[in-house]
């Protein structure tokens, strides 16, 4: 609704498709500056119909102001996505807005996603989950390119008031304590609420804890950053406007740019839930996972289930690197890796497979929390960390009371964000009020929406979002974890799962 | 019904659970001669219920006239199933009945099947599909063995009828045409009858003939094991007693037993599938399927799959041993192809994987023949050859004119003989007219049945089986090929799948 104008964290850019590692509807959003390039090409939308057949030539869509070409794309093939973002930025300019895939996606494997220009024409901000890459490179689209030549520039209604609720949300979101502390930490700051609520993912989703958990902490992490120096960050925007900054720039120990961002779930599914408690070893991983083109919570929990099958010990730093160079070269070890942990389970022999409809479970163990575990049994997109956030708001995490409610509630306050094409983060400044952005939208559009009505349409795409599912044939047995979540007992907080299939769709019910 | 008595073929072991491949029932049978020792031991049946942890040590179960013992099975664990096979019969006696498992099952793979010893006590015929091994390895059982102790003989109730029942059933299998071609050339003889209805599987079932089908076919298969002699049989019981006789022992160049069997499903997955026209290397593969305890059908599928995508060209001889000593040593990619053709499609990134339920087809293109097509969409137990064989029968194998009556009229001609454990190839004999088989249940335990009331109860199974699918979260969209069928041309008959959901519900309608 509002990218490419002056308000803070509006640009987003939200990719969508039938995901084949669901087999459901897939939304997956990415910071960067594509979203602001396509604004300024005067678009909001741009849709890719079927598919040619896998003979056909890779190419590239090339958007501009004088229109769209299919450009020869065979010479990015089988390359890196650094190597591929370098070869787009010296065809196309640093500044276009790149959108490719890497050769996980190639490949078609199901962990595949999609990444996207950040504001210094690196393709870093990963649209990671539900195996979109995997789509995009089915149409045999290996990039597509924004050029950097648009003209159009935002027209509001009211300028003047559009300016001023521009600031209020600065204001907002600096005045905020959740996300004026992720300003500071960035989303590693979970690290240690989490492993206080015993719900950090430790040795494949079977502890809450891990001891020594403050060596990959938000605190070690700040420490590193400053200490090394060099081209590290502690405080980085991945899109222009944002007050927030929550991005980092993590670099090796000569000071060198290793890995943007390191983010709190990476830290989490690869580094707690492997018993890898070495930030080093992290970005490294996430550094070749951002160059194979995977999402890192989906390869992160198929590597846990690869330890519980016992390829490696847990906590072996030499073994994860090794795993992610397999999955960078697509043997067949990195094939079964990047093809999640619901497959990777079935092809490992392994019954303990963290997910909700064949995506990763995110960085919250669900016996530990039953809102969160709620919400990964509601989301259409299988478990999701962006949807029905209520961690922060569950006094009771453990106990199942009243978190069909408290889900239900955060589903709409989430989708509220992605609806408006705004980061999810923007979210804790508005979660009572959701007059600032809708005042903006009036002033942009001269189009007078209600709180209520916004939220009627957020809960109408809900429904859609589950018919999708039910068309695709997934019913009311597939939103389950594996039985191994009811069976067994986490041992920090003595749960199992005991959320039955009617309370989840009571959740899924708008 | 009629186990450990003088009938022809009444011997089969049937072996059923829930399956990890496809999610559904599975019933798999099996020769040999385990289902004599059970009727020995006046046995009907034996269950295995819960499944003790993964750390549990491997047991072997002793069933015998004194009881039944859990004895320590650790020392077979990791070892091919012909290995294991003479460590149970050196410990146990040639005689006894084993059931065993191979590495594959011993490793959850999907493909695993399970393995019962033939009358030379060798453990070589398979209940192979459905995945049936990895539920016997999850509950740590890695063989079980039913001595040759058992002391309980058959009590007819009218022997004399029944021996004149049994002397007649022998006398329809011998008039038989179809069961008494078998007798000379075994299941071979399909190889020349698919490839001149252009339904014999090609190149990862794009193709339904073969250039130079003849070098695979039964005359060369009966040819070549005459010409070696040594242990070569081109017929040979894979029990006692038996008519058919459609088994084999194919011998290698120097007349040593190379496998036996060697079977027509065999022969075209593992072969024409794979573009594969050599005996000797079919049968090595075939071997060594059965060594690491895997379905040739499903792995073939798989193999071929993996052809596709790439990985070896078709009718690479060396590349498709490789690939099977790769499942024997449990590799990753060995991994991959042991977990059946639909997961090798995923985690290769191929679209087109021969399968329905997750079990890949069988020997029979289903574009080019819509009847077997409507018995692979309506079989609870995923795409299967045993159940409602209709290509005999088809005047328009192509047309899907009448095959929901005529698949519905072979599912229940098939399912009489598995309700009667008789081989499948007794139905043949029996198809018009129940009357020689009831007449032994007869005399057996003197209890009249009739013919309609025989059906009603196989159909009545045939709901018992349905409804356990849909309670298991099977639903009517999952009873589909891949979408490829539906889109692509079968170039021989210019057929696509046409098949609708309504017409295969209907078919699965009892």
């Amino acid at each position: 609704m509002l990218a490419g104008t002056t308000v803070s964290s509006s640009d987003r850019l939200s990719i969508g498709a039938k995901s084949p590692l669901t087999g459901g509807i897939k939304e997956s959003n990415a910071g960067g500056i594509v979203g602001t390039r396509i604004a300024r090409q005067g678009l909001r939308c741009i849709a890719l119909e079927d598919a040619p057949g896998k003979e056909s030539e890779w190419k590239i869509i090339v958007v501009g102001k004088d229109g769209v070409e299919f450009e020869d794309g065979t010479f990015l093939e089988g390359k890196g996505v650094y190597e591929k973002s370098d070869l787009l930025a010296e065809k196309y300019g640093r500044k276009a807005g790149c959108i490719t895939i890497g050769p996980a996606a190639e490949n078609l494997l199901l962990a595949s996603g999609i990444a996207c220009s950040d504001p210094h024409g690196v393709c870093s901000r990963y649209a990671g989950r539900g195996g979109l890459g995997a789509v995009m490179a089915s149409k045999r689209v290996i990039a597509m390119v924004i050029l950097d030549d648009g003209e159009v520039q935002p027209d509001m209604v009211d300028p003047e008031a559009f300016k001023e609720g521009s600031k209020r949300i600065v204001k907002l979101l600096k005045d905020n304590p959740v996300s004026s502390l992720f300003t500071k930490y960035g989303t590693a700051a979970m690290v240690d609420i989490c492993q206080s609520l015993k719900v950090l993912p430790t040795r494949n989703f079977t502890h809450g804890t891990i001891e020594g958990a403050e060596k990959i902490n938000a605190q070690t992490m700040y420490d590193t950053i400053e200490k090394r120096g060099g081209e590290g960050k502690t405080r980085h925007a991945c899109m222009h406007p944002c007050a927030i900054q929550c991005s980092n720039v993590y670099p090796d120990k000569d000071g060198k740019l290793l890995c943007s961002p390191v983010e709190y779930e990476t830290m989490a599914l690869m580094g707690s839930n492997l018993c890898i408690k070495n930030l080093d070893v992290i970005a490294e991983m996430n550094r070749i996972a951002n160059d194979a083109g995977v999402d890192t919570l989906d390869v992160g929990a198929a590597i846990g289930v690869a330890m519980e099958a016992g390829l490696a010990e847990f906590g072996d730093e030499k073994a994860v690197i090794r795993f992610m160079e397999e999955v960078r070269d697509i043997t067949p070890l990195g094939r079964i890796l990047a093809s999640g942990c619901k497959v990777a389970a079935k092809v490992l022999g392994v019954r303990h497979a963290p997910h909700v409809l064949g995506q990763a479970i995110p960085a919250y163990e669900p016996r530990g929390t039953k809102g969160m575990a709620m919400t990964y049994l509601s989301s259409p997109m299988g478990a999701d960390h962006t949807f029905g956030f209520t961690l922060r708001d569950e006094e009771e995490p453990a106990s199942k009371e009243g978190k069909v409610e408290l889900s239900k509630k955060f589903q709409v306050i989430g989708s509220r964000m992605d609806a408006m094409g705004m980061c999810n983060f923007v979210r804790y400044s508005v979660r009572n009020d959701m007059t600032p952005l809708l005042d903006l939208i009036k002033a942009f559009y001269n189009v007078e929406i209600s709180a209520d009505e916004f939220d009627d349409f957020v809960k109408e795409t809900l429904r859609i979002e589950h018919q999708f599912n039910t068309d695709a044939g997934i019913t009311a047995r597939d939103y389950r974890f594996t039985e191994t979540f009811y069976e067994e007992v986490q041992p920090e907080t003595g749960e199992t799962m005991d959320i039955t299939d009617e309370e989840s769709a009571l959740a899924r019910q708008w």
